[in-house]
């Protein structure tokens, strides 16, 4: 499959995405999304986020460190973006760790239609249950996708993608990205990853930026930036020095998305659609 | 002209500058000053701000992010600034992008006296005319400055300032810093630069500690920032190495600045009055 | 002594730090965290912060850019930590700056006991005076600890944490870290580390990290984060290259912390306990 042209496609458009995101992480993804073509703006006071996101073609909703106003801001905006047919996205930081996450994930979904949700394992889970026991805003390591209980995950995710009418990615060392029918089992990445904070978050940006590319091919696009950000990482890895560690991983991984073309991510890809 | 020594005069007097900023780009923005010389605090609680900002030697107002809490910041703090004799500067992020910022930047200048006017070209012209078409934070393409538009650009920009009462500082692939009768046209820089978030947002930061530091050559001390930055832009490209991007990129201009020097800005500075 | 074995401990059990601290500094907050081997969670909105501190090992509470909502929660989680005994640091930011930032600290200490008070000379002074005179958020050059004062100001230390029945932490050129009988002099860390916004912040969370993984050796376990922090300034500073920066150089001390182990900090530590 050629998964090169769907990045291609996004350094083409430069994608403009609305980001209502956490201030842990904002300035990487922002980084992350310039990396890969895409233009990022950010705008979280109600009024102007359903005003910003009318001008921009996907919005990527993480709600990392929510409050009162920018909750507000996620369903108006999301609302406005949805009538307008753009992208959008729904990232629930921490789902299952307190019950104003989970309440206003779950809150979300019934409200909005996403294009996609993107959480680690215990996050998707919570949504699927309707409430869980998320350890912050790490996935909990017996939620976590192996070789063992892949074949039931595959289902799980594919049944989440049915019912939620979204599609479903579920990262972590295997990632999982399915509708109802097919699913990508993605094996890029590295564990170091996750001593990084915002791998995922700058991930969610840049799936809404695919899929704001590509519209008629949602589900391979958002694989596409999977494997991309997964071998990013594998790239920066292999780039890090004696004496490197977890920031200037993080540096080192956006500059591979930066110099990432549809032949590297074509050849670097690694997985299979069951 | 020497304007290597206004950039000494920041270091030698380190002024305090405080920032009503976005969370993007907040922390670049801190160690870009704290790599000029300068001090960087960050208040936007009404109350906190104005007392904040008393003890500060400038204001750099930044609307990137601005909610109802911190443009209530603005104001209060701003016309603290102006009362005490403060240096002001207004970084319009996105206005023309949306109503509230619009009209928070024309409100802000109605109501304050600012000494500079940072902004993209579209963000210049939405002040101008009082409404715009901006996409997203970065300046249209139909709005930026060349040399076929360059003697109406700077006549333009030398009106604005002499409405305003500001310095207009317009930035972009040719930076233009007036006062009402003279013009720096500046070609420092590279456009690689718009590929990372917030060297706009740094550099308002600096141009505010450059003015703080340089009270009776304003314009030449604000020539001489846009210089520094875009300076930075090329030593620091220079220094990038295969496989390095523009995350890398962004540490290696705030590196450069860090490591500038009077002698490097005299050397390096490509501009000519008008 | 071992502190090395502190580390350990937190490499083991992987703590999980709640922070409600500012937007300046959070993703160096959140990466220093995961260098050292614990988990980082970000919440401030009341109900939320709540709710999240109760699955976390310690709270940090930093007032870098404090706000009524986020005031709200660092009083409502404090107490929650506190009934769960959980470990609890504050970090003054600017006390002494504006009186919005002195009254908060100093209601903090009143209704709360911190297991920690850490900030620079500035900051200790005002929580024990009741006021100040902090210039922005650095200490003042009066205020700083140096070997002319040294044991004056040990006493001091030790004065205020029988006082506040907190371990006090006055970090700076020379770092001292008290509780009523004891108090580390610690003399690591480099003076560029001042070049780089948040190197503070940092060390309030690892150093909370570092409680929570030794409760049954607060002090020493302080002492092990400060120590580190300053040895991670020597190892990075060492590994600068021509040409480098405030902005490497914050990268290359979150690197040093992520490749810090027993044997290196014990060799490198130099401190005397008086």
């Amino acid at each position: 499959m050629n998964l090169g042209k769907y990045l291609d496609n996004v350094r083409e458009k430069s994608p403009l995405v609305h980001n209502i995101t956490n201030y842990v992480t904002v300035n990487d993804v922002a980084n992350a999304l310039l990396a890969c073509g895409a233009s990022p703006i950010m705008a979280d006071e109600p009024d102007d986020a359903v005003e910003i996101t009318a001008i921009c073609n996907g919005l990527n909703v993480n709600i990392g460190t929510l409050n009162s106003r920018t909750i507000e801001s996620m369903f108006k905006a999301g609302k406005r973006a949805s009538e307008l047919g753009h992208v959008l996205l729904l990232d629930p930081v921490g789902a299952g760790a307190s019950s104003l996450r989970t309440d206003t994930a779950l809150n979300l979904l019934k409200q909005i239609n996403f294009d996609v949700i993107r959480g680690n394992s215990s996050e998707i889970k919570t949504l699927v249950l309707g409430s869980g026991t998320t350890h912050g805003v790490d996935a909990d390591k017996a939620d976590s996708v192996n070789d063992d209980n892949l074949a039931f995950m595959i289902d799980f995710v594919k049944d989440f993608a049915r019912s939620s009418h979204s599609i479903i990615a579920l990262t972590g060392a295997i990632d999982l990205i399915a509708d109802s029918s097919r699913c990508f089992v993605i094996r890029n990445g590295k564990p170091e990853m996750g001593r990084i904070t915002g791998t995922g978050c700058q991930l969610s940006g840049i799936i809404t930026a695919f899929i704001a590319a590509n519209p008629d091919n949602k589900l391979e696009a958002c694989a596409a930036a999977v494997c991309m950000m997964g071998l990013a990482g594998e790239i920066a890895f292999a780039r890090l020095q004696d004496g490197e560690g977890n920031s200037t991983y993080r540096n080192k991984i956006i500059d591979a998305i930066y110099n990432m073309n549809s032949e590297i991510l074509n050849k670097g890809a690694t997985y299979e659609v069951i």
